[in-house]
């Protein structure tokens, strides 16, 4: 979907998370990104040489991604500038944004004009079909969480890497802006019609070779109340043969919605593995994935072996460790 | 959204079943039919006074609804030429259909011209908002099912017959084409945007008296892997106080995929609560709805009493029956 490689657009991004998107590219695709394009006030930095426009074009860049959120998600006229050159580059746009580049008049003529592409990965590019259920070929591994934004995605890549590793035959399959924009392709859930969901889950990850691992990004969870359809479809779609929870420990409350608690890990377990056995009787809960980005050395180890001996599943935090016991876990299905 | 009376327009049904959405106006919305408009090769008929759109305008009607679902969804050329018509006489259209009335030029040039509305009830008409689950003031009853078309619609609209008939405090909430058809408002669910299906059900059922109820219509099934995500989001967005089980009892497999066995009531009983009371911990489940319709008399006596019998909870057909029973356990609640 997305042509390769990249130049990250970091803007005027005032700290380094707004540059989640461009550490997501950096961290998991690194041959995919050549440079950073920095403006004025910038404040975050991936870690890539800086590189003008004409730099990255003689460099083979071919889409410019928008690496960074900012408040509110609009296009600023700062922004725009920049943008509309590099479309008169040869660039093509990318971006997760709120806000369309396709419905920013000045972003579309210049595009129409120079033959470039926008992407805006929210919006679904296919019509998708309504879901089957019927058993595919080949295997599926689903995070699932506690609650959104605990490190499903992160997860998913992490599994990845080792699995590529090990010369393991293995696809991530993106479901959210920032996994496409990281790995250039996939499908975004929750911007698909509700009567598709399942059925574009199922497309994204169609029947394959018996040793083939589809890993799919895990979203929202079935204890948000604003997501949890979403992450039925997932579930519903994906027939995982095997699922990984993910968790966020000093999480106090669910995202978005303070008067949510969190759901334990065993109440997590058990209702996905219910859901899931519907479309698949073999799945498995295989292993637990703490984010204990917020936890010292030594708290986080306790942490996970607590974790461990009251779940009796390998627990680790991917971060910190690698996911290896996790893909021996997977290996042992 | 939809202006009332109506003439309902039968078009050439092929037999009564097609003009299922006509008869669930006749039997639910009698006061807002006015008339039939039938052509030649029609084989179907809801008893209504057969009238030409003259004589439907100057009876009152303001709407002329598509009752009928012909085959693949399609306008069909014979269609076109009343509808073009009903337009010019000061009509509305509103229809269920797959294809869009506003999709068709002849139908969107003799709107405009006209001055005329096309409502495809299909297509969201709001922009909903990402649900909150924040505790709303008033009473919530939802239908779910074993499977999808149990009788979900029909048994939260026996509900408010029953609730009336005792001047309760009460509304039903239409969450499909054929229920927005039949009251003329309400949310098409599955065809909303998946991040905001259930602040599509939090819109539909705001804060109200607390002796108020909102009866949701249910839709799909948690074990229906097609559709599970809808029912995940109206649970979740309804925030239910009272479920009510619906089941059809000679159903052979899920509706449309047909490796897939039914659920057991206990089942879905259990994975409901379980998946209510994250965002309603005092919800309950309070009765069993059984379409009968396949059985005879004696079958569905002895059906219902056994189910009753094995569940513990009033089991009853709503339309040999009436709703009494569920509404009983509705206000002992």
């Amino acid at each position: 979907m997305l042509k390769t490689p990249y130049l990250l657009f970091l803007g005027d991004a005032h700290d380094q998370l707004a540059a989640k998107v461009a550490k997501g590219i950096c961290d998991w695709r690194p041959e995919y990104a050549i440079g950073q394009l920095r403006l004025p006030g910038c404040d975050a930095d991936v870690g890539l040489p800086d590189l003008t426009l004409e730099e990255a074009r003689n460099a083979g860049a071919k889409t410019m991604v928008i690496g960074v959120a900012n408040r509110g998600g609009v296009i600023s006229e700062t922004w725009k500038d920049v943008m509309v050159e590099a479309l008169e580059s040869g660039f093509d746009l990318a971006s997760g944004l709120h806000n369309r580049l396709q419905d920013n008049p000045h972003l579309s003529d210049a595009a129409a004009r120079h033959g470039q592409e926008l992407i805006d990965v929210r919006v679904p590019q296919h019509q998708y079909p309504i879901a089957t259920g019927e058993k595919r070929t080949g295997k599926r591994c689903l995070t699932v969480g506690t609650d959104c934004s605990v490190g499903k995605m992160y997860t998913s890549l992490a599994l990845e890497k080792e699995m590529k590793a090990r010369e393991m035959n293995v696809d991530f399959r993106a479901t959210g802006q920032s996994g496409i924009l990281i790995t250039g392709e996939g499908v975004p859930v929750d911007a698909v019609i509700a009567d598709f969901m399942a059925g574009s889950v199922e497309w994204l990850t169609p029947d394959n070779d018996p040793d083939h691992w589809d890993l799919i990004e895990g979203q929202g969870s079935l204890f948000h109340v604003s997501f949890s359809g979403v992450t039925m479809a997932l579930i519903h779609g994906g027939q995982p043969d095997a699922l990984v929870v993910c968790h966020e420990p000093t999480r106090t409350h669910m995202r978005g919605i303070p008067n949510f608690g969190l759901p334990t890990l065993e109440e997590v377990r058990d209702l996905s593995l219910k859901v899931a056995r519907v479309v698949n009787p073999d799945c498995k809960v295989i292993g637990i994935s703490v984010n204990t980005s917020a936890l010292n050395e030594n708290e986080a180890k306790n942490y996970l072996a607590n974790v461990e001996e009251q779940i009796g599943l390998p627990t680790v935090d991917p971060y910190r460790q690698g996911a290896a016991r996790l893909v021996d876990a997977l290996e042992e299905l």
